[in-house]
Parts: structure tokens; sequence; C-alpha cells
């Protein structure tokens, strides 16, 4: 028997294709592209189709891809009624969890998999381009509904960005905010196998429904050690409440051994890349907005500085929560809804490793180390 | 790094003290008693707080926490609303999936849990009393509401098994008839580290609110690689329709290589030590109900016999699910609904392995194995 490793730490569970991290250069790929080539030149349905097929889609397979995106934003108008019995004050994590595990219910599985046709690429496509394009439409649904309104119908002449924040602010973003978006949800679209990427690998390896599958994963997103950073920063900046106490707010923190929001990241050991893509934008976005510019930007951006100054000898630095939900709150998104987006993005790289795990599927069955009683007698009540 | 094994198979994830195994000798138990005993001797509100605390409760522990489940067995009308959204035809286990991931909007967690504070006993307790008493409520609500009726409300002067039984089926069940459904919750409470119960591990090292943890693994067990061998089993059974039958059956399957359905188990190579009880109560009821008794019963001893004489040097007999699914058959209890039971009897071992993970947690984060390609360059969609 292999030693034990709490948390699997080191250990692999799975052959992949999908994403590689190279922490030592801060380097993230996405089937071999650099994310950083990515986030300028592809788009979020581009990215997605990348990362099922593993090539760059021809033009044609991609606006048949996208086509089907659109057309599947709709929901039957059930879900809207199964979602208003929910109490506007339900999370939208666990919001989420439930609507995506009632998918299964409203619309069946044609298929079911079996061991020996789990890869049914036909069926898994099918299914993985519903999911991706609901989930979008589901988060920005509940925004409305928990409110008391009837949520907005989705339009398919928007892409999957646009799309969202239309749906959700009932406007149309302004193009710089919707290139934010889009950068956002490919920025978060993979991240090789952390919690939740595990959870789509142990739960899909018995062949339950892909609805099933991403319900488990958007349960594992939603605890605090993986999920939520990014709306801990918000609090944080709000916190220190202005750009010249950030220096004393750090040292405080670092004085008492206490964690700095959205700062390090245990997969790199130098600056986090899609911190370094993220950084670019909010600076593109600060030149744009000039003195329109929200106070927290500037206080975040006072923190990084005196952080870099105090930890970038020990490899820590800004990670990729650290801007992503000041620029949310930006385009109007509540901080409980971050970690919700953080899933639509997601749900590109879960379904994936679903449908790689298909391919070649094995159910999960570790051992334990039993350190238990050893055998005994049941003792009746009376003399216990 | 280690060696990758499919499945993690071999491979120790956790440390416990709650189960073991002895395949070579047949022994299962909880605790360190005897699964044998356990059925004999001990009752399902028993046997859980035995798994959950470690020890044999006292009567006066047994008899607040008895008290406990009872009182939690009334769910809020809101579930029911929500749950008459659900199409008629939604799978119970797609139901129960959604149902309990609600749960957590519904009765929003008063406490979260911290790295720093995850072992938080009253909280853990109180969650975990609160889940088990509901799912038997929920899946035997769904019975009624998908024929478009009102559900039954629960009656706290009658223990788990019986008030699951009149839930369903709207009378009260036979003494014989609950006693056998008190020992099928038993024995399915719990069996070491299955891929539903790791799920719960993976879910819930992110801490979690325990109802989403409790629906992944709801989604894991779903999969029809773990649960729903005993509706597989009833199948079966009515494809051969007379006893006399078996014999050709079993043998042409066995000459085609393929399954029968309820016959070996991965980690027994002698029989499955809950076989060996079931078949006993199952001789029990044949006694008892004489000339009355269904004829399914006569059809699985008809194959058990031929199985037993062409497969018994092998190792394989008669597992858990053999006789499960006649009995509940018998009990009124329709085939889509056998899993969703296994749930509920699980939910008990899922939630065991939840708290021994809150007291020593640390987030699951394995690696893979990268086999993609090495980074190249985006390609322009012009010239791909």
């Amino acid at each position: 028997m292999s030693e034990y490793l709490p948390g699997l730490a080191g250990v692999p569970a799975t052959k992949s294709n999908i994403s590689d991290i190279n922490g030592e250069k801060g380097l993230l790929s996405y089937r071999g592209y650099p994310i950083e080539q990515l986030a300028e030149k592809s788009t979020f349905e581009e990215t997605t189709l990348l990362m099922l097929d593993g090539k760059l889609p021809t033009r044609a397979a991609l606006t048949e891809f996208d086509s089907k995106l659109r057309r599947n934003r709709r929901t039957q108008y059930h879900i809207r009624d199964l979602m208003k019995t929910f109490p506007p004050s339900g999370h939208p994590m666990d919001m989420l969890q439930t609507a995506v595990a009632s998918l299964g219910m409203f619309y069946p599985v044609q298929q079911h998999l079996t061991q020996k046709n789990a890869e049914n690429l036909d069926y898994i496509h099918d299914m993985t381009v519903k999911i991706i394009a609901r989930m979008g439409t589901i988060v920005a649904m509940w925004e409305h509904i928990r409110h008391g309104y009837d949520p907005i119908e989705p339009r398919a002449d928007l892409n999957y960005a646009q799309n969202f924040l239309y749906m959700f602010n009932g406007k149309e973003p302004d193009p710089l905010m919707a290139r934010i978006m889009d950068v956002c949800l490919i920025l978060h679209a993979e991240h090789t196998i952390n919690a939740s990427t595990f959870s789509v690998l142990v739960t899909g390896s018995t062949l339950p429904s892909p609805y099933s599958v991403i319900a488990a994963a958007i349960g594992t997103l939603s605890g605090p050690l993986h999920g939520g950073a990014n709306e801990k920063v918000l609090s944080m900046l709000r916190e220190i409440g202005s750009p010249e106490k950030a220096e004393a707010y750090v040292d405080k923190k670092l004085a008492k051994k206490e964690k700095i929001w959205g700062m390090g990241h245990r997969e790199y050991k130098t600056k986090d890349p899609r911190a370094v893509i993220l950084e670019k934008l909010v600076d593109e976005y600060m030149k744009a907005r000039g003195s329109n510019i929200n106070p927290l930007f500037e206080i975040a951006r006072a923190v990084e500085k005196v952080c870099e100054a105090r930890l970038a000898h020990k490899g820590v630095y800004a990670n990729v929560d650290f801007y992503s939900g000041i620029l949310y709150h930006e385009m109007g998104i509540p901080a409980d809804q971050f970690t919700a987006i953080f899933a639509i993005a997601r749900s590109t790289g879960w379904l994936a490793h679903w449908r790689e795990q298909m391919a070649d599927n094995r159910i999960f069955r570790p051992t334990q180390v039993y350190t238990g009683e050893p055998p005994r007698n049941y003792v009746p009540i009376e003399i216990r």
C-alpha cells in the first residue's frame, strides 16, 4: 500500500491533457496555449471549445458551437417557477447547486453512460454546451428573482460575456466592461486538478448525469477554502477605507501573521500569471475612466504596492482574486455572486475534465488507513 | 511523485475509525462491532449514534438523539412547495440531490466552519441530525408529490424505519416489515471509503455547508456504477419469470461472460456478510408469509442456488443488493426509489465521515500527470 498523504498532496489522481501550471516560472497554459495569449487574442467561447476539443477551432466549428451556446441560453419557464420558490436570502452558490441539480429532472438525459460506452462524444458535447449555456442564465436569473422581479430573457445577438451582463443588469454593458468580463471568464475557466475539478472526477466516475456531476462541483467550490477569496478582498479594501491607510493595515496584518486576501497562491512561486493580465486590464480601465474611478481601485493599488515591497522576496504576489472582485463590483455585481461567476467560468474546465474522465473511466475507490477499534462484542444498553 | 494508480486503487486517502472490512474473512464492522451483532441487536437510530460518536450510547444519550431525530422529521412547507415544481417524471435521486441542496437556502447554516474551527462538535452534531431526519421525509414526500398528492405528515410516535414506511405508504407497516427495513438501513449505513463517501471527503474538505456536501454524495451515489444494483436484480428476476428457468438463464449469462446482478463484490472474497443477514430475514419473512409469498422470492432463491453451484469456488456469492430489492418491492416501494433508500441509510456513514474529516481537515488537491501539448503559440483563426 502507498504512503498516506493528507489531502492526497502530490499524489497523481489522473492523467490530463487540458491545462498545465509551471509554478516556478509562473506559467499557465490551456491545451499548450499560454494564458496570456488566450486572454489577449481569444474569447471565452473559443477558449471553451479549445479546452473541450483540444485544438483551436476553425471558423465554421466556432460559429456552430457559439450558435448552439446562444440557442441554449433559454431555459424552461419551469426553472423560473422553481427558482421563485427559493427564499430570497438563499446564497447564490446554494441556489446554483440546487438549480443545476434540478436540470437533471427537467431535461432528463436521453442516454445514460455505461462503462463500455462512456465515451459517447455526441452526447457529451451536447450536454456540455447545454450546461455551460445555462450556467450564466441561472446566475443572472437569480439576481432578479431574489429581489422579487421576473428575470430578463437572454439575447441571442450578444456573446456570452455581454449577454450575461445584459441579463444581470438589464442593460448592455459598455465594450470595455464586456471585454473585461470575457477575459475574467477565460482566466477562471481552468486550473488543473483543484478540489472542485477533482470532485468532478470522483462524482463523474460512477457515471451519473452531468448535471449531478456539476452540482457536486458547485458544492465543492462553495466552500470558503476554495471559492470566495475575491469577495474577501473587497471587504478588506472597504475595511482599509483609503489608500494612505494601506501600509499600516498590511504591516499590522503581517505582524500578526494574518492573511492578506488575494495575495499568494500555493501553485505559484512567482506572480500568478492571471493577476498580471488582470492588472493590465485594471490599468486600461482606470485610464479609460480617468477621474471617475472607484476609490477601491486606488486602495487596491496601494495595498499591492506595499505587499510587493514586503512579500515579493517570498514569492507572494497578487493572485487572480485580488482585482477580479473590484472589477465585478464595478460591473454592478454584488459580492455574494462572485463565486457563482467563478462557477460559470469553471464549468468549462469541469466539463472538459468530465469528458476526459469518460474517455478512460475508472471508478474512484481509494483505501483508508483503519485506525479504529479491533473487533469487539455488542454490549446491551442495560449494562453500558 | 507517487505512482499514478487509476481510480486511486489501493491509495490511502484518509485515516478512519468508522468501519472496517476484512474481505478475506467476509467481515464488516462499524466502530469495531460486527455487522451481524448490530443487525440482530441494535436499531438504525442506535447504530447511527454509534457511528457518529464512536461508542454505544447510554440509554439517556440514545433517547435524546432519537427525540431530536423525531422532532426534525418535519420540514418547512416551503420544501413541499419547491418539490411541487419538480416534474412528476423526475428521478428520485435527481429529486433528492436537488431537495437536499435546497436545504442550504431554507435552513442557512448559522455557523460557517473555518480551517481553525472546523471541529465544532455541537454544530456538526446538530446538522447531522437534521440531515438524517429529513432524508427519509424528503424521499417519502416525493412518492406522493410526484403522483399529484400532498405528502403525509411524519409521526413522532414511530421509529425511523416505521415512520418512513408510514409516510411512504400511508399506513403503518407490520412489525416484521418494519424490522426488515430497520435492518436494511443498518446494513447500508456505511462501507468504508467507497466513491460517494470519498466525494464527501473531497467536497467537505473546502468547508461548504453539509447540505452541499451530502448533495454531492447523492450525485455520486446516483451513478449506475455505484447505486442501483438492487433495481437491476429485480428486473432480472422478472425477466427470468419462474424458478425453473433460473438455471438456464444463469448458464446462458455465464457462457456469454455477462454479469449476474447482485452476485459478487469487489471487497469480499467470501460471502458478503450483509447478504448472509438479509438471507436469514428473507427466510423468516417467507416462513411468516407461508403461501402468500411473492414469486420473485422463489426465483431469487433458485438463482442463488445455481450461482452457488457455479460461482462459489470463485468467491462470487450473493451480495447485499441481491435480496434488498425484492424486500423493498414487498414493502410497496417502486424500483426507482431503491437507490434513494440506500441514500437515506448511507447519509449516516457520509456524515460520520464528514465529522471525522472536519476533525483533521486538509483540502484535497492531488496532482495530475500532464500528458498534453508543450507550450505553443496561438494561431489566428484566418490561418487555422
